[in-house]
Formats: C-alpha cells, sequence, structure tokens
C-alpha cells in the first residue's frame, strides 16, 4: 500500500504517528511517504498545495491527513487552498462519517439510546463550490453571494453510494435531510433523484427530514438514524450534531472519497489543529485510528479494518476515564489490541 | 392593539385560541381580527396570500399565527407564497428566537446547566430569498442553484439590533455564528459588519463560531452563549438544536420582526400543524403563549410581557409532567396566573 501522509499542523502530527503506529500492527506492507502542507509550510513559503505535490499525491492509494490550521491563518486561506482543493481535485464526492456511540463512551445525551448512523454527506458540490461573489466592497452598497451548485451527476452518484452502503447494513433505512421547503431548485433535484435511486433498492426504505428537524431529532432521538444522505453544508452541520451526541469529536472519523476510484481517497479525523493542546502529547488519537479503519475498509481491507475497529472499540469499553493516557499510550495499547 | 390572528392549521387554532386567552388576560384592549389562510384555504381556493388581505394585515399593530401545512400540500408551496411571503413583505428581518431551559423543564441533556440564549436569525437574505433556478431539468444534466444573497444593508441592521439585546442582558455576550472559512464572500460581509457595529458597543464581549462547531457546543455546552447573531439559514437549523436542548419545540417561540416598526411584526411557535394530534385537544400552548409574551415584549408593553411569562416560568415549574394537561386546561392556567 502506497500511502501519502498529510500530518500537517498543531496535534496533527501526534495523532497521525499513533494512527501510522496501528496501521503499521495490521498492514505491514504500507510504504508511507510524508508530505509537509499546511499552516507552517504556508507561513514559510507561501505554498499552499503546488501542483508537483497534487500530481505525486495522485500516485498514491490512499492518503492519511491529521489537521491543518493555526489561529493566525485568515479564515479560508488553508480551507479554499487545501483542505477543499484536495476534495475538489482529487474528486472526493463522498464525504464518509460513521456516528456511533461506543459502549464505554459518555454521551452528553440523558439517554442516548443506541446511536449507530452513517452519515454520507456530498463533497464536491452545494455551497462549498467557492461560486458567488461581491460587489460594492467595503461599501454601505456591499452585495455578497454564496452560489450553492447541484448537478443530477453529482448528486446521482453520491445518492447511489448512500444507497450501497445502506443495503449492506442490517437495518437498510436510508435519511435524505434537506431543505426542500426552502431550498426548492436544488431540493426538487435532491428528493427526485433519491426517489430515482431508491427504486434500484427495493430493500431500503427512505426517509425524508427538512434539515432543521433532523438537527433536533439528533439530539432528541438520534437513535431513529441509519444511513444519512445529504447535501455538503448540511452535512458539515449535522455530522458535528452526530459527533456531540456520540462522544464529541475527538472520536469522530471521515473519509473523503472517490467512489470510482479514479483518484486516491483521502482519511482524516474531523478534529482541527488544536493549538492549545499542540505539542504536550495528551491529543486523544482514537479519530485518526477510526480514520484508518475507514481507510483499510475502504481499500477493500475488510479483514484490517475489523482489527482496527475492535481495537478501538475494546479500548472505549476499557478506557478509565477519570485517568487519561498520552496520545502515544493509546496509540501503544490500540497498536497491541489490533495486532495482538 | 389591533391584533391580526392567522390561526392555520392542524393545531394552530387550538394553541392560538389559548394564546389569545392569556393575550385578554393582561391586555384587555385588545381587538382581534381573524383571518382565514393556510392550506385549508388554499386546498378550497388555490389563495396563499391574497393582496386585498396582505393589505389589511398592514393596517395591524401585530400578527399571530398558529401554524400552517397539511401533509398532502407539496414542500414549498406554502413555504414560499404563505410564510416567507409574509416576512418578505413586511421586511421581517429579525427573527428573533429565544431559547431557556425553565425550572421544571427536563432536557435530554445529563447536565444543561443554566441556558438563556437570545437567537437573533436574519430573516430576509441569505439562502431563503429564492434566488437560483434549474437548467435541463428531468435530465441527467441539470444543474439546479441555490443563492445566497447577503447585503451590507441587510446585515448591519440585524447586527446593530442583536448588539442592542446583548447589551440590555446582564452578560453583554455576542456570538456570530457562519461558516466564513468557506463561504468567503458572505463570511467576509458579516465578519467586517459585526466588527464595525461592536465598534459602537464597547461593553459587548464578541465571539465567533463556525456553525458546525457551534452546533456541536450547543449541544455540549450551551452555557455558553448568550445572544447570537447568524444568518437566516444557519440561524434555522442552530435554533432548532437550541431549542431541542432546552425541552422541545413545544416551548419554542418566535418573532418576525420588523424593527423599524414599518410593518407589523408577526409571532408564532416554532413548532408546525402537527397533523397528527390535531383536533384533539391535546396540543401544547406553551410555545404560543411565549409568542405572546414576545408580542407584548415588541410592541412595548413590558409588564404585560412580564406577567405572561412569569406565568410560563411558574406554571413549568409546578407542572405535573406525568399527567400532561389538556390544551385548553393549560391554557386556564396561563391565564389565570398571568392575570391575578
Ligand atoms: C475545515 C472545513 C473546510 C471543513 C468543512 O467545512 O468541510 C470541516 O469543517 C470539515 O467538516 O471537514
Ligand atoms: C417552514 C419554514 C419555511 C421555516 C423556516 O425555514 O424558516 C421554519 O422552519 C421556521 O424555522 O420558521
Amino acid at each position: 500500500m502506497r500511502l501519502a501522509v498529510i500530518p500537517g499542523d498543531g496535534i496533527g502530527p501526534e495523532v497521525v504517528a499513533e494512527g501510522l503506529k496501528v496501521l503499521g500492527e495490521v498492514a505491514p506492507d504500507v510504504e508511507a511517504t510524508h508530505y509537509d502542507l499546511g499552516a507552517a509550510r504556508w507561513r514559510r513559503t507561501g505554498e499552499l498545495l503546488p501542483d508537483t505535490v497534487l500530481d505525486e499525491l495522485r500516485g498514491h492509494d490512499a492518503i492519511l491527513l491529521g489537521a491543518v490550521g493555526d489561529p493566525g491563518v485568515p479564515a479560508g486561506i488553508l480551507e479554499r487552498g487545501l483542505l477543499l482543493k484536495l476534495r475538489f481535485e482529487l474528486d472526493h464526492h463522498v464525504n464518509l462519517r460513521p456516528a456511533k456511540l461506543y459502549d464505554g463512551v459518555e454521551s452528553p445525551l440523558a439517554a442516548p439510546g443506541t446511536i449507530d448512523m452513517l452519515c454520507v454527506r456530498e463533497g464536491t458540490e452545494g455551497p462549498y463550490t467557492g461560486n458567488g461573489g461581491v460587489l460594492r466592497r467595503d461599501t454601505p452598497h456591499e452585495v455578497a453571494t454564496e452560489v450553492s451548485v447541484n448537478t443530477a451527476f453529482g448528486v446521482e452518484r453520491v445518492a447511489r453510494y448512500a444507497f450501497e452502503r445502506a443495503v449492506a447494513r442490517p437495518r437498510k433505512h436510508l435519511t435524505l435531510i434537506h431543505k426542500t421547503n426552502v431550498l426548492t431548485h436544488a431540493g426538487s433535484l435532491w428528493s427526485r433523484t433519491v426517489e430515482e435511486v431508491a427504486a434500484e433498492f427495493p430493500e431500503v426504505t427512505v426517509a425524508y427530514q427538512h434539515v432543521d428537524a433532523a438537527s433536533m431529532f439528533f439530539v432528541t432521538d438520534p437513535s431513529r438514524y441509519d444511513v444519512i444522505v445529504t447535501d455538503n453544508l448540511f452535512g458539515d452541520i449535522v455530522t458535528d450534531v452526530a459527533a456531540a451526541v456520540t462522544g464529541g469529536i475527538g472520536l469522530a472519523a471521515s473519509g473523503n472519497i472517490d467512489a470510482s476510484g479514479t483518484h486516491p481517497s483521502m482519511f482524516e479525523p474531523v478534529h482541527g489543529s488544536a493549538p492549545d493542546i499542540a505539542g504536550q502529547g495528551i491529543a486523544d488519537p482514537t479519530a485518526t485510528v477510526l480514520s484508518v479503519g475507514l481507510l483499510l475498509d475502504h481499500l477493500g481491507r475488510t479483514e484490517q479494518a475489523r482489527k482496527v475497529n475492535a481495537a478501538v472499540a475494546f479500548d472505549l469499553s476499557t478506557r478509565d476515564t477519570a485517568q487519561p493516557l498520552r496520545t502515544a499510550e493509546v496509540g501503544d495499547r490500540l497498536a497491541a489490541l489490533a495486532g495482538g
């Protein structure tokens, strides 16, 4: 496996080191190449994602990313120039985000019940395209627009991916989340497309919810969800609510997937670079290890993925939350469990 | 007080009746005129909001709305043709949504702490303008767009309203919620505008959060919020999360306000017409009564508003949740408390 690794900034390198430790334990054939990208490089050289680096990344089977960013970088620079550029250039149209409440993990909900959802967020369209602009900047007549672009091609492929995941799960249930009553143009395209694809998956039951109602149900009744399919921006928001009710961003893993297999997919924890705790060796690498699990699963290494996920599940169910382990200790424990 | 009343569909008329009962108790000078608008009228006549009705509504001091809609009406018809049309025609640029965890109300959170926030959602811009369209409908090449429109004029006035509310509250704290790292055009306008208005309110401390992070904090740490100012769509979503953690949509009140006073403002519970329980006399009218409180407060009837809110707070702290009262019983109790 040729793996490109982008450790990034802040706690990124710390959690990635543990992710690689666990990965090495179950997949001895990993050839990892590290790439220096992120806030630090941008400050040093002004570079975000040079074309040569992008070309090299394309030659890998997958990418593992830690986190990029530091508080001094203006909003949008790293996001548009690096993170989103990777997603768009590598056609990561499926942004995959499981949210599972593991045994032993405390939810902020008083009665969380069983939570085990898989959010399939579209990754290359919607309000994330950068379309829009500004007129009469810095005057009282300024107008700023953001254009959400949605195509039949783009919606159909992510809907199909979501149905394929749903049909392979025990509950075979899929919920479309949108705001069809207000965003009527895009909403109609999403509704019609999901309905069409649904016809090919008669075993899957389909529900629809407006994003506002869904965000409420994620808190009051998260057990009702199985697979979710939604637009890029709605997915950004609801997956953070899902992460919150399943124990927080320290456990939230994600995959940025080109389901066609043309480009390498990229796996990363949902959390950021957390500069406030960087360098102290106390960041929790679990979300990165779960992202490694998604990576292995995506590459068809089902048994290796199973080992990684089982290690995390066992570790979480036996963790002493009063005595948090250090980053490397968690990694050691997960590596031993996954390898043993 | 000349009050226009739009009871609407489903439980709308039931909860509005109780709202008027309580209102009558504290404000004996109410002259209420009922308007028949909503799903039922649309089915019967095809009319949503005739110009003559809109003109009549303009002649009132305020509007009280129950809820509109029934499951058979296609998505968008009543929203675009009635609810949003009212907001746009009457320039309801402030969508005011308090979220307070009352004593005696159970939150789904295990340790909610003190929650008392006031969300100021923009009401006439953003992705709600209806801008956008569709190309090559029903073909594999369909493209659907939604355009979020944001103006200096629109953002400045809602930011100013939010700061005015913040400075009048004990904590004097304001949080801007947006997604400036991705929606860079609109995000920049929002950030710069809030910064400019903030200069006029040096007593108010200001924070910023991305909408995804905020949606998580609404669940993990809602106590940190005081006043929130945000865009129309983000406000739609986060206020439902706020409602969820403060005991649900049965208690969520809202005001659609023209802060200039040119047009009548409109007050409504956030919940919908709930056709599943309509006609049974079991809907909880509390959100409507709290909306009446917002209405009185908006009209400068501070003492009357205080009586209504105090009645609700007392009632909630002494409710027997095992023995829910019927709609009219809750109204009777609140009317007696507010009047006595
Ligand atoms: C950093 C940002 C561009 C990104 C997003 O909005 O997608 C992040 O919030 C995420 O969810 O991965
Ligand atoms: C019904 C719908 C148009 C409305 C909105 O999106 O604003 C509702 O969700 C609300 O929050 O009042």
